[in-house]
């Protein structure tokens, strides 16, 4: 399919699609470098970590100067390539807002808080729950106080762990206060704003998809 | 790219595509029904919900009897169909294995419940949680009851939402007492077993994509 056939949404989801890849490309880099491993080619990296080959050469076919032909990917400088394109040299700052048990699980989520993202806190509207930290250590603090902590915190990227009734309210405070980028959590589609990206993880779709497995099993069994 | 160039997990992962587009899919016509629309052409599809209608045509194209040329589809019967499809029409008995906010949160999310699913039970090795109820009143059991409970409830789907050095003991008693769907949540690579499906969420693969966005932004800016 050609690139002027694609929507802007379509294109915007490829681009999804690629920089999910290369997330994986990360993770599989990361784990060799780890084992000392020096170089890899592309059909070692297919092989080991379940992935197409065609597939990988495609996505890093623009890193090409990482790779010598027969001897493969020089794996830290790859990986050191990969870490800066997907922007995660520097560190980005990340505010929660609803600590109840979903914000709780986000705040001591491993990944969340190492390796280019870091939690600096939480946010909730509910009185009694200011003060409390997640079992990591995240303090909650007051709602109110969302501007003055974006600002102090130089915050880059907001989570919505509302219940769905209050996700809009949240995310309109997320822009006002001047983030350009929203992971919601909450079962409802977001009214977006120019320029704030906002990033929607469907939980119930994860199901789905073992409930089509199921069905195949059963249908064939 | 032919079919034949695909190895097992690509076509795995292209099926899992096409599923996760027949849930949005579903998402869209279920919303257009509760507006007592009738008929929808594939169109209208992608301009109201910023789809690619190429797309849409070619994931429909199997499900061809429930559209009129120049009508459209209709609306009740497609979406019927798609449930059908995605073994939605039978309820899913789902276990969540570890009680700690990630679990709880899991067990009041909004989606997990309805629909085709149903939350039987909440699980935990920790006796100070057993008998606690989630806030929409899912009772925490004892781990040991483990077969006992998937057989009376007639669990089809564990959920590993214990931290990440339990979570291949948790998908090995799963294993063990016949469950073959596992979502995983925490963030580990699970050794699988045959004919047991597993599903992990990667969280940060989320952030990532936001840190890539940021990045193209402050590039461009």
């Amino acid at each position: 399919m050609s690139n002027d056939r694609l929507n802007h949404n379509e294109r915007e989801t490829i681009s999804e699609m690629t920089t999910g890849r290369l997330s994986v490309y990360l993770r599989c880099l990361t784990f060799l470098e780890s084992c000392s491993q020096m170089t890899v080619s592309s059909a070692e990296l297919a092989d080991r970590f379940h992935l197409n080959s065609a597939q990988i050469r495609k996505d890093l076919a623009c890193f090409g100067e990482f790779g010598t032909r027969g001897v493969g990917y020089n794996v830290s400088r790859l990986k050191d390539h990969l870490v800066r394109e997907l922007g995660l040299d520097r560190t980005r700052r990340v505010l929660i807002a609803g600590a109840g048990n979903l914000g709780m699980a986000l705040a001591d989520y491993g990944g969340f808080n190492d390796h280019g993202f870091e939690i600096t806190a939480l946010i909730d509207n509910d009185l009694t729950k200011i003060g409390r930290r997640s079992r990591s250590g995240i303090e909650v603090l007051a709602w109110e106080d969302l501007p003055t902590i974006v600002r102090d915190q130089q915050v880059d990227i907001g989570i919505v762990a509302v219940n769905a009734d209050s996700a809009q309210t949240v995310y309109d405070a997320f822009a006002d206060v001047g983030l350009n980028a929203v992971l919601n959590f909450a079962p409802t589609q977001l009214r977006g704003r120019p320029g704030v990206k906002v990033k929607s993880v469907d939980l119930r779709i994860n199901l789905e998809s073992l409930s089509f497995y199921l069905k195949k099993v059963e249908d064939e069994g």
